[in-house]
């Protein structure tokens, strides 16, 4: 695997890319503050000239550079160097602005065969190539329908948040920090970001100023082992799925796609009405099983599959997969890329749990296990990312601020080669146009201008605690009330849900073949004792196939200690009056 | 046209939509605060307990509701009567739970054989609907993977807003008012809306909050002559469209859409790569042009178009329509709805510039004519909206905050009957998920709680105000710095834009069958001249057929009146080189 590397020539090198004419906004500027709007073309302002001089080139100590801090501070400099990012109304921006180098890296390999035919007929907006034009000087646009800034509503918005290190909500409350967005900042405060922006329309991709954010951090987390990584903003993970499908998948081609045998049910419902097949694979405690993908590859039959082709694309949850809560440990994820690429398989990764992934459990009367005391050793303990072991750029990573920030943002982000991030940008410019500018505001000045990659990733240090303690009092109270010689389980290291399995051969009716109706009793029993779980057959990929086993979903995010406690005990009695015992 | 009515029975007779079982929520109520959250379930929570005694029924003055302020003053006793809306994270709603009585108008009609192959196979999701049992009294849930509200970083948001009627930013920016949301105002402070509701997962419509005042506000201005009409809130118009498009047109049957001959040109990008054939409808000074449509409709040859079937369905921009900034006056509609009965269309009505109705232009040495002194005078001299006259339910309305308030919100809603908009909801919960709940939030305590009804509509006179000047001031430089006798104009009455044709018989070349360089020679002038224009046949519906004339869309959105008069300059100097003239 090739890591992430750079040297000091990095400033020289982006050049190029950061005062290129990067102007295709949408349409015109609002030439009634000129000296602020005309920032369109994203570029930095330094406040001393950047000189070669100043930036020693060549015969560099060329170092393969940490995750954590050392790349923090890597970063801190490369921000340093460059300079004031000069980014204003629907600016046009992209990772590679604000990538370090990718030296030694190959380029991501190529996947027109795996475009759907929409995909491939997108072509760019004709109006926001026009906007090409905005760079020459003293130009005066009155070619596209942006409002004036001037008419927008909203003079300052100001909010209270947590100051790292002291995230908890009631710290928050007697102590937070109050921050505050003007709308002419840019002008008026030497900031880089403002509402006169923020409000006004932007482009498909995001601003310019997430967009750094974001790629900053994935360069921190994930860095694809490939030249061309690009990150493109989207309307959270479900947003990108819909997109993603209909980039990937065609019906008139028979199109058919792969996933877990039980996979996220809404993922499920976004490919049914498109006319893809689905295919499940087996699944162990680890997730799928690359043995069991193999093989059904391998062998496949397109007659004896009522003429679906053979899948090309994999969708899968590695970290906390919905709904069996597995997770794919590094070596999993290795042996799956390989039998990807063996089968020339196109996989979208989707990563919402990826930093819920928590501490090993301890046992029910013990101690949760003490969380990582430093970025280091945090970003270290993860494990790694299908896209972080991608040397083919053959991997879509969806990510969102939903399951570790704010849900209501609708705001998450994908990484991919530059070729796949352009597609997705071409549909999403005739769609979503982007997340919304509030949301974007709201986070860049929580995560970028406040807390920064450091307080972030401290942060969600502190929500791996809090999940922590929250799987242990479920697993405790599953140890506390289940009959364990019917209901086995296995403790969760990632996300939300745990996955129960009874086992439905002691079932007193011997009937096997219909566990459905099993599986409707003990919900119902359930929902009179109480407590609502989700079912198995809610999440099978194939559902024309008969249900083989019993399942139930139970989530521990919401619930507090006692109430879990409560409701598993609810569950527990509606298991044990189905299968007769006390 | 069958208006709007209401007696005061109205709260008996929505009493069981009010309090029905509405929880069908994604997934699980966070329980750690129940009785914060236990609300999922939309209801209205009165002071004093409401009797049959309290609103008599029967024999009530049946009248015919005015739209304005009378209508504001039903809306606010409805609101009183009906209480304090209890609605808590991703609680359902609908519009029948807040629209008044709709006494004797039809229901809808079905459009079954409208709707694509993909919007037909569509379900609703398994986890929303497994969220119905959370209305059982004391159920834990298990069920669903919503993050605790505890978990947001965001313990107050505040803003700076202007206070109705003084709008300007000068003003707001020295006397605007402050509002402020806190994460737990409706368990704190008796609000109806807050940060622990809007940061977390919302419904695929939008929040309840907001789903309320839009449905008021769909009243107060285009009261749908039919029954069941209901709201959808969107991620803006772009995204509106294109699950509208998506819903309405089928590859598979070949289907077909007509537009305005010139039309917007990123709706027809969003057409294009989903295989879906476009025809042009001639149009004149006020848009698209009934009897042509009539006779396009009435000889289609499917043969002749090359398979293309019959077109059913029409996209249109009615008001100040882009590029052309024509608008269809109230019997130009009507005509148009008619040719839609007669040949089964249904009718995609974009309306983001309804709002920028202008007041006439009063000449160039004249003050721009005064905009209406009241609500009343203003909501009647808006000309009305194709779903006002749709006594069929064959229009779906698309209307958006961008061009009236802020573009970044990527907020919008569409108006259509029952049917198409559950359709259109299914899509959505696999797709976007809703608005941004930040943006939701911020204008729901703007729009709602802070201005209300009236001065929203305040706002909105105040943008009449402002769009007047503007387009005054464009057409001032015009008549001074443009050869009449070469570029000719209609002034509009809504929107951002102006067309310019200019005469192509003169020029010199004589070569009319290449309008497309000479087009292409004066844009390039216009450029070295410092001006930017968009060409009309970047608009051209049929790509494939010659352009037929000289046009160029100017907007007066955002250049000051100083910038429009040179800009004009320019491009006149450019007309007549081309032209060789002086």
């Amino acid at each position: 695997m090739s890591y992430y590397s750079s040297h000091p020539t990095a400033l020289l090198r982006m050049s190029p890319a950061l005062i290129k004419s990067s102007c295709e906004g949408p349409s015109t500027l609002s030439n009634a503050r000129v000296s602020h709007l005309s920032s369109r073309h994203v570029q930095y302002v330094h406040s001393k000239a950047l000189s070669s001089d100043a930036v020693p080139s060549g015969k560099s100590a060329h170092y393969e550079g940490g995750r954590g801090r050392n790349m923090i501070d890597e970063i801190t400099e490369r921000r340093a160097k460059a300079g004031k990012l000069v980014a204003g109304i629907a600016a046009v921006s992209d990772s590679d602005m604000f990538k370090g180098p990718q030296t030694g890296k190959p380029k991501a390999k190529r996947w027109d065969n795996h475009l759907s035919q929409e995909s491939r007929e997108r072509k760019p907006c004709t109006l926001k190539q026009a906007a090409k034009f905005l760079k020459k000087p003293g130009l005066i646009s009155l070619g596209g329908g942006l409002p004036s800034s001037q008419l927008f509503p909203i003079a300052e918005l100001a909010m209270k948040v947590p100051k790292s290190p002291n995230f908890s909500e009631q710290a928050t409350i007697e102590s937070g920090q109050h921050i505050s967005i003007g709308k002419y900042d840019v002008r008026d405060h030497d900031s880089e970001y403002d509402l006169s922006i923020a409000l006004n329309y932007g482009q498909s991709t995001g601003s310019a100023q997430m967009m750094r954010f974001i790629t900053e951090h994935t360069e921190l987390v994930c860095r694809p082992p490939y030249a061309d990584w690009r990150v493109c903003q989207t309307i959270g993970s479900t947003g990108a799925l819909e997109q993603a499908i209909r980039m990937f998948c065609d019906k008139d081609r028979q199109d058919s796609i792969l996933t877990e045998e039980f996979s996220f049910s809404t993922a499920l419902e976004t490919f049914a009405p498109l006319g893809i097949n689905m295919f499940g694979v087996k699944i162990d405690e680890q997730g799928l099983i690359p043995e069991a993908m193999d093989e059904l590859l391998s062998n496949w039959d397109v007659a004896a599959r009522g003429g679906a082709g053979k899948p090309h694309v994999l969708y899968t949850v590695p970290s906390g997969q919905n709904p069996t809560g597995a997770t794919q440990g590094t070596e999993r994820r290795k042996a799956i890329y390989q039998v990807a690429q063996k089968h020339d398989i196109y996989i979208i990764e989707d990563e919402p749990y990826y930093f819920l992934q928590m501490q090993p459990y301890t046992g029910a009367d013990q101690p949760s296990a003490p969380v990582p005391t430093s970025v280091d050793e945090f970003v270290s303990s993860l494990i790694p990312s299908l896209v972080s072991i991608d040397i083919d750029g053959r991997v879509m990573r969806m990510d969102s601020f939903s399951k570790v920030l704010i849900p209501g943002s609708r705001m998450g982000w994908v990484v991919a080669s530059e070729q796949i991030i352009e597609r997705y940008q071409r549909h999403a410019e005739v769609a979503s146009q982007g997340p919304s500018g509030l949301s974007q505001v709201v986070l860049w000045k929580l995560l970028d201008d406040t807390w920064g990659h450091e307080g972030y990733f401290q942060w969600l240090i502190n929500l791996r605690e809090e999940y922590t303690h929250k799987r242990d009092k479920m697993l405790a109270a599953c140890e506390e009330h289940l009959p364990q010689s019917l209901v086995s389980w296995t403790p969760p290291v990632a996300g939300m849900f745990m996955w129960l399995t009874v086992d439905h051969t002691q079932h007193p009716s011997g009937d096997a073949t219909d566990l459905i109706k099993i599986e409707e009793d003990i919900f119902n029993s359930c929902i009179e004792n109480g407590v609502l779980v989700a079912r198995g057959s809610w999440f099978l990929t194939e559902k024309d196939k008969a249900l083989q086993g019993l399942y139930f979903r139970v989530t521990f995010a919401s619930a507090s200690g006692e109430q879990m406690s409560e409701a598993i005990g609810r569950f527990g009695e509606a298991v044990k009056k189905s299968f007769g015992v006390n």
